[in-house]
């Protein structure tokens, strides 16, 4: 066993908690079942605006629940366990000693090595052949528990507008997507079953809230997290790790290398209400001291139990990087830019023989299978460059993905695949519908993709555009970049400005694809921007903090949160206020002036319809014309 | 006369120069023209690289030359006045005395007045029918020398790519754009006669040097200073113009309210080498105290003169919001959003009278063709929101402006036309279409469009998004957008972000169009990241200051500026090392060796034919879906 560090000498994990402004946490009673009751952001609005609170997708977790008391020491609550033990019954599942921690699992001793999170949980596995996965038990025709819980979080607004509450919003351009207007649990089952989404959620992550990844659902973000050889700290990445859900990120992948990998993880894990993800190929290098030929199928083996059993919820496996494709990178630009795709190749060209990862993919399966360890299949061979963008090496490996998900499949796993990397525009669709194509609509998960190299330092929105552009065509899940992509390690900030980027595109790509209840935010937003409603303004964007910091750098008064303008106009070009002023005017006009200046819009159209025959017909057919090419896009 | 302020109470502005990071301007000499050199930036690239220095096209003017003396007192040299004179000969174009500063023009005095520029030249003016508007010439056949200069400022890397010695990049997808492999003054003199183009060049802003702006061009950006009622200064202004172009704004707009606003132009003018833009309504309201209805046409067109006579390039004219037009937006969200859209639908309601914009818009056109100022036909009511986007007060209004354009092309004047605005990604392309077939291919103007309304504090990146699509679907320059939008007036580190976004978001469009040789920066800086030449990617990027400051952040030695690695992942897991790795692992590989590995890509496919036939052929096939797909997006 190794020393620990001594508490005086460790510092305690500070976290950020407490609500977003004028935001309260509401939770959604299942009608099925009990005890799945799912979180709601509610945003406040001023009393002037007469609305009711806008309703938001929230996956903060408990950290923003004032009725909840934090204690990182201690771990979120375990609640989901009874529903995994409950399902399972005691055939299914057992509890287990579970593997020893050894020396090479952190890399470290003495004061370099992380104090260990204090509190020790069993791991559980499956036992048998019974379901213990969610793509098993949808197969089986069974709704489980994270499945009404999915459903009610991804019904936010949606109710409403069924309700005729809401205005419904026209629809989108969806690409053959199916996106309900109302999502049912049943809808979730069937999607699981069919393999177009997953809920990563192994079992030994009873303090994750579940959620769903796939075309059908609201589009999520992933933020990278971790340490690196060359800096951080355990207490950094628990605090990036609550810091990234607070602004909305969906999962978190740590992916740390270098000491503490695992004390490190265990501490984001026990933490974390979102499910997390890891590459398990960066700690099975640190164990062989980062000599990739050393890397051996044991050693990886045992690594994934060591991560199913701390309760990973999916893993990158990069199984697709297979030895005939490795000279098809020969005259790329940059080569393989993933890093488990260039350890895997450096370690085949070595043996000469093929990747473990490949040749043992159904041990892979069995074993993620009795965690319920969601495959994301990783692609190795990514374009690392725009001059690489789809190419062979590229496209071969997606092919092979599209191969093991249906080995993964008929093993009872949940799969996802990752994709690009750097493409430019008018190659990104390309990448979307061969995804679907090749991999029978599992989930795609992608790294944006950057759509041009020459901005290092804004890679955030060189990848937010493409990854906007995705996430429309069909992508289930964008990871997000920061600012210092190709640069060096995020900080705080960077990763608040890459998850609030991704989650604006992410967004954007909801809209266009229609989900039924996107908009409401927005309108919502509009029009308080529109009232000159400033904090209301503040309080329903992605950012409030910002965005009320970048107003009040000109007008830092109380008052000016009242003024109809800003800095940027000023109180005599503000157009808002002026359209108001339009708007007013017209209302004090008689009925004959108005008739006059035809502002009776409200009133029906037939009134002008003699007048403005020749202008409104242009229109109609114009809306015609929008429609069809809408349609065509 | 107004009073001056005493030299002693008046900053003078201060303005960066010097030139960016290893980088030299060049200026290349046309062989038509003796006195025709146009500039371009070359960045030097480590000896270690072996490669030439890469060309990037260069709007930063003489402030980047090292050796020009800049006096910000005393403006640019005005040699482009000897082409007007030139080519127009006696009976073309006359100087004249110009009207007479009033004390409106400024609305202040004493100590509030900011000091005129302390030089006073003549305007020019067209004295008869002889051409003196760049369409002119180019329909009489005649190729002026800024059509000259364009045509060699866009080749840039383009005559290397037509000599072999850099590989032609692969077609793009241009929805019907025409872009040539080489531009030469006759296509650049076809494409503005055809009005499909537009060189924004007064004769009275001789300092400016010829850009253009047109389709089948690249893709250019705009920014937007001036000061506002409520903040800022001369001397602010003229440094965020200088700014704004060293960063590589390609024309700017002096949206100036408040007091001033001659004064500040005059400054702005006399020292930009970009083609700067106005909205003549702003200068025109403050005239009347801010009162939209004491609105005159005498007034506004009073003020085109004065603004022409300085030397303004291009107007906003909003003539294309209507009487009838305005009931269209009385359900909008956000109403009107345009503040000329706006003061003139408020003019309109008060007189119950249609547009004095569009009633005396002949006049319009026969004052700005004696100056060449451009028209960019203003969007007044663009959407300013989600839900207002695409409806039909947006579209009556962009036929309203597909008629004047024809109107002002008869006229003699060059035309643009503005866009939106706020437009969710699924409805951009119809307004790109609908854009080109209303207007006759007269470019694109746009502003973004923002995609989300829900990130303020991040609406360049919500509008980047909408950016670079529409820059691909066919716009010719994006209006910048700044993270200030919505809540603020933008200070100078607003400024460069702004530009710097949309300069990534219209090269990704410049990219996806397939433009031959905007590829060539993208490689040149993924080489030197594969090669770790941290210098030379740091140099090759938009914003050289930034990345080297993120890259020092967490490795700030200079000796991590040659290391093989950065913080990202640390030396173990650098997947580019580690490809070098397996590259100079192969190169060392016998013949045998290599061929039972199949390395040997680069000695041609055939070789490993039999052995890879199955993935061959698959592959092949791929690639011929690929095309397909490219074409059918």
């Amino acid at each position: 066993m190794n020393k620990q560090i001594p508490e005086s000498e460790f510092t305690r994990p500070e976290v950020t908690t407490g609500p977003l402004p004028a935001s309260r946490k509401v939770y959604v009673q299942s009608k099925r079942f009990a005890d799945v009751k799912a979180p709601i952001r509610e945003i406040d609005l001023h009393e002037t605006a007469g609305e009711p609170p806008v309703p938001v997708y929230d996956a903060s977790g408990p950290y923003t629940d004032p009725e909840v008391t934090i204690d990182v020491e201690a771990g979120l609550s375990r609640a989901r366990q009874a529903w995994v033990f409950e399902r399972a019954g005691k055939d299914g599942i057992e509890e287990y000693e579970g593997r020893e921690i050894k020396h090479e699992d952190n890399n470290a001793s003495g004061k370099y090595l992380a104090r260990a999170f204090p509190v020790k949980h069993k791991p559980l596995r499956a036992k048998g052949d019974t379901p213990v996965t969610q793509i098993e038990f949808a197969r089986a025709g069974i709704i489980t528990k994270e499945m009404e819980y999915v459903a009610i979080r991804e019904n936010i607004g949606r109710q409403k507008m069924l309700d005729g509450a809401e205005q419904r919003v026209e629809q989108g351009e969806s690409f053959g997507a199916d996106i309900p207007p109302f999502v049912t649990a049943e809808f979730v089952r069937e999607e699981i079953a069919k393999g177009r989404a997953i809920i990563p959620a192994n079992i030994n992550h009873p303090e994750a809230e579940p959620m769903i990844i796939g075309r059908n659902f609201l589009v999520k973000i992933n933020a990278n997290i971790g340490n690196s050889a060359v800096t951080s700290s355990v207490e950094e990445e628990v605090d990036k790790m609550v810091w990234a859900i607070r602004w909305g990120a969906d999962t978190v992948m740590d992916l740390s290398t270098g000491r503490n990998i695992h004390n490190t993880r265990e501490w984001i894990i026990r933490n974390a209400p979102v499910p997390i993800g890891t590459v398990p190929i960066y700690q099975a290098l640190e164990k062989v001291g980062g000599v990739a030929e050393d890397l051996t199928w044991e050693i990886f083996r045992d690594t994934l139990i060591e991560q199913a059993e701390q309760g990973v919820d999916y893993f990158t496996i990069h199984a697709g990087v297979r030895l005939p494709y490795i000279h098809l990178t020969a005259d790329r630009v940059t080569g393989i830019v993933s890093r488990g795709g260039s350890i895997m190749a450096k370690w085949m060209l070595a043996h000469h023989r093929e990747s473990f990862l490949y040749t043992h993919f159904e041990e892979i399966c069995d074993l993620m299978r009795q965690y319920d360890v969601s495959f994301s299949l990783g692609d190795g061979l990514r374009p690392g460059s725009i001059a690489d963008a789809n190419d062979r090496a590229q496209f071969a490996e997606l092919e092979t993905l599209g191969e093991l998900t249906k080995v993964a499949w008929d093993k009872g796993c949940q799969v996802m695949i990752e994709g690009p990397g750097h493409v430019p525009m008018h190659k990104i669709k390309v990448n979307m519908d061969k995804q679907l194509r090749e991999c029978g609509e599992a989930p795609f998960y992608t790294l944006g993709p950057l759509t041009t190299d020459i901005a290092p330092g804004y890679d955030h929105i060189t990848s937010g555009i493409g990854a906007a552009m995705i996430g429309w065509f069909g992508t289930s899940m964008l990871c997000y970049v920061t600012p210092k992509e190709h640069l060096g390690l995020p900080d705080r900030d960077d990763v608040k400005v890459g998850v609030i980027t991704y989650k604006l595109a992410a967004h954007a790509a909801d809209l266009a694809k229609g989900h039924p209840a996107a908009q409401v935010r927005d309108d919502a937003l509009s029009r308080a921007r529109f009232e000159f409603r400033w904090q209301d303004q503040f309080n329903l964007s992605l950012d409030p903090e910002t965005a009320r910091d970048f107003h009040d750098q000109t007008l830092p008064k109380e008052a000016h949160k009242l003024a109809h303008f800003c800095s940027m106009c000023g109180p005599k070009f503000c157009s808002m206020k002026i359209t108001q002023d339009v708007r007013d005017y017209a209302e004090g006009l008689s009925d004959n002036e108005k008739k006059a200046l035809n502002l009776e819009a409200k009133q029906g159209m037939k009134e002008m319809s003699e007048k403005y025959k020749e202008m409104g017909s242009a229109l109609y057919l114009e809306a015609e014309a929008v429609k069809k090419a809408n349609e065509g896009i």
